[in-house]
């Protein structure tokens, strides 16, 4: 059925034995390479987002440079919003600012649960050039930002440690907040439905915001959204879910119908396992600071992590984004760590 | 044996059974004061810190305008470093500076254990004041950051949501990293005592960067350090240990022997119980960003979290600091439903 000539991580996430642990890191195809560098000062984020073969061309690089097993779509969770019709700028190294964020029922009044092929026709343009230069080297993970974190940015405006304008949104005007998570929810569902139909393998749902909420919050306000996405994409592709630091929720999110959950490294594999239940795939759970230890430190930690994952249904991957400072070996450590190891007594 | 007037919130910590739960907010003294604000336009943050006058009376200002059941020492946890012989910059509105931060064996030169009667005198002479003040009114909460904490900031020299820099300091150069962390532990060992002596009736640990870490770190960077100030302060007066987002220690953490642990509200309170056993006491857990919401909000959901904590060995309290756009109302009325709640079925 498929031309792929590495599918580990597809038949880990369907809960196959496979030959050994695949891997891929969060924003591998990220600012830690010199190769994206290049092109970073050449071309403005959009741009590289917008121009399928720029994005492409940045997809591939982790794949030729560090080996991984997984290639993920270089593209951002803001072009929803932007496609939604709200003004976002990505200035690099200041991250991103909508100018004008959602405040009131009049603000609403701005967004629109748009046509996704006619505002987002550039990323599945993306996806098939994407798939075609891959030529079935590794499965292509599409994605898209959790509704409740791009409400964040929406009403927000900018990033923030604790988001208390979005939270203060959603405890003091409920109804709006809802009213537009569920705008978020419509526009992603098609958004990511266009990117299978364009040839993505599997689908990562990101909810970098989650973690900040209680658990009867995040219930309300975050999986009551995701759920409805994994309901909409679970029968055509595996689905992951990350929400960082949500931890209390795993078992929650794991009956959602996901394949795979996403953990950080605040929570140790056994009780991750505990708490997700034996019926889904995992992925994590390296700490990116640790990719800056000496690389000795990094083979033996990352040896440490595989072993307490048990070797099945595990992806191995960082608990969040690669940090930009991190040397291309040590990354290359960490996916050939993974790559030679057998977990003991498997 | 206590002159107090009010120590609900020293027999709580005792493990003793009380007629209401105390409560009182970290960062009381604080932003979402207009008294608070007077002063801060008039007085440098090392002003405020360093003149007796000026911490007595905006440490008595919660106790006054909200009533509160503890005073909390206003000062900062980077007086510590600043003793140390570090450069501290508090510029407001923009956090912590230290334009020269540790980074080699050469720099740790320049830091020392200093005699904390000749660096932090000015925080003893506070407390004494304060004391006299409050006479008798409510306890004093005196406190110090965590060593992992503080060296986040002497290493990384300014705030961060990831702390790379600090912790890649810890994994490249791990026997420096001990060493700055002992000498910091020295420090607020007798930091701490002189806070007691002077007049303190109960000391919090703040690890506001502890829930950063893995356990394994938490506990090789963090708690090993935490463990000697308890052990050195807890025949004196009860410890408060608050590591944020450090829920997977919570076990380990209860068996320091502090008298309380903090906890925020990633985690619920039944669940908080349970890893940290019955032997301690609790102290948190709301949302900061809920005390936005509207006043008939607030009141249902502190009553629920009083609930949820089932009314004994539990001080009220938000689960990170009360934030500057919070109306005194909401604080307000934050604290008096805790005053008037009596849990069911007790």
């Amino acid at each position: 059925m498929s031309a792929l000539k590495n599918d580990l991580l597809l038949r880990t996430l369907r809960g196959e034995k496979t030959e050994r642990t695949p891997v891929w890191m969060m924003r591998q195809a990220g600012r830690y390479l010199p190769e994206y560098m290049v092109l970073r000062e050449k071309y403005g984020f959009f741009e590289r987002c917008q121009t399928p073969e720029l994005a492409c061309e940045i997809t591939i690089q982790p794949i030729d440079i560090v080996g991984v097993d997984a290639a993920i779509l270089f593209s951002d969770i803001l072009v929803v919003p932007l496609a939604m019709g709200l003004e976002v700028q990505l200035i690099e190294s200041k991250g991103p600012v909508l100018p004008d964020p959602i405040k009131t029922n009049a603000d609403l009044n701005r967004v629109r649960v748009p046509d996704v092929h006619e505002t987002l026709g550039y990323v599945f343009d993306a996806i098939k050039l994407i798939k075609q230069e891959l030529n079935g080297r590794v499965p292509l993970i599409g994605f898209a930002g959790a509704p409740w974190t791009l409400l964040c940015y929406m009403v927000q405006g900018k990033g923030s440690k604790t988001f208390d304008e979005a939270k203060a949104f959603c405890y003091t005007q409920p109804e709006l907040a809802h009213q537009l998570l569920q705008m978020i929810t419509d526009t992603t569902i098609a958004y990511l439905k266009g990117q299978v139909a364009a040839g993505a393998d599997t689908v990562q749902i990101f909810d970098s915001w989650g973690g900040l909420l209680s658990k009867d919050d995040f219930e309300n306000i975050s999986l009551k959204y995701i759920r409805q996405i994994v309901a909409a994409l679970k029968d055509e592709v595996p689905v992951i879910v990350f929400a960082k630091g949500a931890w209390y929720s795993l078992k929650e999110m794991a009956e959602t119908g996901a394949a795979g959950l996403g953990i950080d490294w605040c929570i140790e594999p056994q009780l991750a396992r505990q708490f997700a239940g034996n019926n889904i795939t995992l992925q994590g759970n390296f700490d990116p600071a640790k990719l800056l230890s000496p690389i000795p430190v990094i083979e033996k930690e990352v040896k440490k992590m595989l072993q307490a994952f048990g070797g099945t249904r595990h992806i191995a991957n960082l608990g969040h984004g690669i940090l930009p400072n991190v040397p291309v070996d040590h990354a290359r450590a960490f996916v050939n760590t993974v790559k030679e190891f057998q977990v003991s007594q498997k």
